[in-house]
C-alpha cells in the first residue's frame, strides 16, 4: 500500500469517505467486545480443570516434610511448592517465599512496607519529604496504579527493543537518593513484548544507586509464557546476576501461576536475597498465621514438576498462538505501507502494542468504544495515564475468540487510517 | 481441699517433697506435648474433607451471577460467599467484603492502611508523633504484635465477666486524639471465654473517641463456636448498634472460616459501613485484581447456607466439648480449696484462661515445658509479653487427645501446686 503521505489531500478526502462508509457498517453490527485485560480465555482456563480433582476427600493432604495442609502453619510455603516455583524462576528454594493468589499483592505490600518500615533498617519512605521511582514506558498500568496510591513520584524511562534505557537509569539511579525502586517485567513484557538484552540484564545488576534501600522490582510475570517451541526469547537471571556483582539485596523478583493453572486461584511467590527474605519474613510471622496450603498442594500435585508446567504453557501457547498471529495478519493486511502505525510481534506474553504515528490513540480507542469494542484505555501504559505522544494502544487478543480478534482488529486499522486522515487533514 | 493458706511451714514443706517426688515421675515420660496455639484438632479437619469434593472437573466453576470463578475479577467477594459470611455475622451483605486465607492479615491490612492513608481522609498516621491503642487484657497475642510492629502505643484496659473496663475506655477514647483503635474479641473472648454484655456492647457503639479516625477492632473470630447446644452467649450485632447510636463508621468487623473449615484455606472478611468499605475497596482495587473465587465457591457449594455453618459447628462442638471438660475436671479435682488459681469455664471459643494467684505464671510455664509439655509463653495474653501479675496461662485444648490433655493438665495443676508452695516458703 502506498504511504498517507503521499496521498493528494483530495485523495485523503475520498479515501476518509470510503472509510466512513465502511465504519458505519461496524456501527450496525452491535458488537460487543472486550479486549481490555490480558485475560485468559474460557478454553484456556478449561487446561486446568484436572488441578480440581488432584485433591479429594479420599486424599491425604499431608505435604512432603509430614506437615496436614489443611491446619494453620508455615510460613513462606510448603517445601515442594517453593521448589516447583523456585525451579520455574530459576532461583534457588531457600530464596523464595509463596504467598495467597496474587503476586500484584506481593509487589504492593512490598511497597507498603516499605512506606511503614523502610527497606533493612534504612528510614520508612513516610518519613521521607519524596519518594521517586522510575517506570520503563509503556508498562503496566496497575505497577503504576501502586505507586500512584502511595503518592511516589513516578518519572518516564524510555523502552527499545532491548529494553529500558539504562544510561538514563544509571544516571538516575546513581545520583538521586530519593528514587527507590524500577518497575520492570523483563521478560514478554507488559505491553511490548520486550525481553530485556543481557547486556541490560547485567547493567542492571551492576547499579550503585545512591540509595540503599533502592529496589528492583522484577516482574517476570511471564518467565514461561512463549508462544513458540522454536522461537524464544531467553533471558539472563538477575538474582544471581546481582551476587555476581556483589548486589545481591538490589532486587525482589515476582511471579505467580496465575496465567498458567487459574487466573484467580493461582500461586504467587517472591525471590530475593537471604537479608531481604529474612526480613519480609519477620512481617509475615505478624500479618498471617500463613497462606493457602492446600491450594499450594494441589498445585504440586498437579503439574509435579517444571516439566508438567512446562508442557501446560505448550497448550496455553497452542491456544495462544493462532490469536496473536491473526492480530498481525490484519494489521499487516490493513496497515501495511501507509505509514501511520507501527506494531510489536512478540514471541510470549500477553499483549501486542501498537503504535500510531500520529497523536491520535485516545480517539481511535474512542472510535472503537462507540462500536461495542473495549480496548485498554488510551495512556494506560504510561504512569499518571498520560502517553506524552499519544501514540500507544495495547491490543489483548488472549480472551475474545478468533473470529472476535478478526472483526476487532478490522475496527482499529479502520480506526487509525479514519484519524489519521482526520488528523491529517485537520478536521 | 484444704487451703494451702492453712497449711503450716511444716505441712507445705511435706507437701512440697511429696509433689517433686510425683514431678520426677512426670519428667521419666518423655512427654512431647503441645498446647501453645488454639488450632483445631485432625479429627475436626476432617469434618470438612467432603469440601474437597464439591469442585471437581465435571463441576461448573460459574457463580450465581455468570461470573467464571477461575479468572481474574471480582472485587470484594462473589455474591453468595458474601451472603453466606454476612448471614454468619449478621450483617448486610452490602456492607461484606471477602478476602483470602486470613482474617489476621486483614487486621494487619487495616492497621497497615491507615499508617500510609489515614482513615476517611485523616492524617495518615505515620506521621503523626504518636499513636496509642487500647488492648483489653488478657487479649489475643497476634493482635498485639501488630500494633507493636507498628510503632502503636498499647494501654492495657482491664477485663472482667462482662467485657473491657468501659469507664477507662471511654474516659481513654474520648479524651485522647492520639488513641486510634482499641483490640476486641467480643464473643468467647481469647484467652477469658467472656461474651461482651449488652451494656458493654451499647457503650462501645456511643463511644463519642476524640480521634474522627479512631475505629472499634471487632475481631468476631468465634461467633458460632458455642461448646453446648442449651448454653450459648448471646452478643449485640455491633454494626447495626453503631448505626442506631449515629456512630456508622466507629467499627471494622472481622471474621473467617478458619475454624468451621480448614485454618490455613478458609475464608476471611471484613464488615464495616458504606463509608468504610468504599475506602477500603479503593485500596483493594489497587492491590489486587481479586481474591480466590474458586475458594470461595468451594465454602458455599459445600455450606449451602448458616444452617449448614451451624451444622458444621455443633460436630466441632462434640469433639472439642470433652476436651474443654477434661481440663476443668481435672483442675478442679487438683486445685479446687487450695485457693492458688481460679480459671474460666466458657461457653464456647478455642481457651481456656487460667490465673494463678501468686506471680508464678512463667515458672509454671517453664516447669511444664522441662517435662515436655509447651504451653503457651506466659505474658502472651498482655502487650509487650508483659503481665503485670505474672499470673495469667492460656490453655489450648483443642489440638490434643484427650489423654494427652489429661496428662497436661494433672502436669500443669502440680506445677501450680509446687511453684506456688516454693513462694510461699520463698524457695
Amino acid at each position: 500500500m502506498k504511504s498517507y503521505k503521499e496521498y493528494t489531500s483530495l485523495e485523503l478526502e475520498r479515501e476518509l469517505a470510503d472509510l466512513e462508509k465502511e465504519y458505519k457498517d461496524y456501527q450496525s453490527l452491535n458488537l460487543k467486545l472486550n479486549m481490555t485485560r490480558g485475560k485468559p480465555s474460557t478454553e484456556q482456563l478449561n487446561l486446568s480443570m484436572e488441578m480440581m480433582d488432584v485433591l479429594n476427600s479420599d486424599v491425604d493432604l499431608t505435604c512432603r516434610d509430614g506437615i496436614d495442609c489443611r491446619n494453620y502453619g508455615v510460613l513462606g510455603g510448603i517445601e515442594e511448592c517453593k521448589e516447583l516455583l523456585a525451579d520455574m524462576i530459576e532461583v534457588p528454594k531457600e530464596n523464595i517465599i509463596i504467598y495467597g493468589n496474587s503476586s500484584l499483592y506481593v509487589m504492593y505490600e512490598c511497597i507498603s512496607r516499605s512506606m511503614t518500615h523502610g527497606v533493612l533498617g534504612s528510614t520508612p519512605w513516610m518519613k521521607l519529604d519524596k519518594v521517586k521511582w522510575l517506570c520503563p514506558v509503556p508498562g503496566y498500568d496497575r505497577h503504576f496504579a501502586i505507586t500512584e496510591y502511595f503518592g511516589i513520584e513516578m518519572i518516564n524511562i524510555d523502552m527499545d527493543n532491548n529494553g529500558p534505557d539504562m544510561d538514563m537509569v544509571e544516571k538516575l539511579v546513581e545520583s538521586d537518593e530519593s528514587i527507590k525502586g524500577i518497575w520492570c517485567v523483563p521478560k514478554y513484557s507488559n505491553p511490548d513484548g520486550t525481553t530485556y538484552s543481557n547486556e541490560v540484564v547485567k547493567r542492571f545488576a551492576r547499579l550503585k544507586p545512591k540509595a540503599k534501600d533502592f529496589r528492583i522490582y522484577w516482574d517476570n510475570a511471564y518467565s514461561v509464557h512463549h508462544l513458540y517451541d522454536d522461537k524464544q526469547d531467553y533471558l539472563i537471571e538477575l538474582l544471581e546476576e546481582c551476587r555476581r556483582s556483589g548486589n545481591p539485596d538490589l532486587v525482589y523478583k515476582f511471579t505467580s501461576t496465575s496465567k498458567i493453572s487459574f487466573p484467580g486461584s493461582g500461586i504467587a511467590a517472591l525471590a530475593a536475597s537471604e537479608a531481604n527474605i529474612k526480613e519480609i519474613k519477620k512481617q509475615m510471622g505478624i500479618s498471617t498465621i500463613g497462606y493457602d496450603k492446600v491450594n499450594q498442594l494441589r498445585h504440586v500435585r498437579f503439574f509435579k514438576n517444571l516439566d508438567g508446567i512446562k508442557m501446560q504453557m505448550k497448550r496455553h501457547a497452542d491456544i495462544l498462538r493462532p490469536k496473536f498471529e491473526k492480530v498481525e495478519t490484519i494489521l499487516k493486511e490493513n496497515l501495511e505501507g501507509l505509514e501511520i502505525a507501527k506494531w510489536t510481534s512478540p514471541l510470549g506474553g500477553y499483549f501486542i502494542s501498537l503504535d500510531t504515528s500520529l497523536p491520535i490513540a485516545s480517539k481511535v480507542v474512542d472510535r472503537c468504544k462507540s462500536c461495542g469494542v473495549e480496548l485498554t484505555p488510551a495512556g494506560s501504559a504510561f504512569p499518571y495515564h498520560k502517553d506524552p505522544n499519544n501514540s500507544n494502544i495495547r491490543l489483548a487478543p488472549s480472551y475474545p475468540s478468533l473470529d472476535e480478534i478478526a472483526i476487532a482488529s478490522k475496527l482499529v486499522s479502520l480506526s487509525i487510517k479514519i484519524e489519521s486522515i482526520k488528523y491529517i487533514l485537520n478536521k
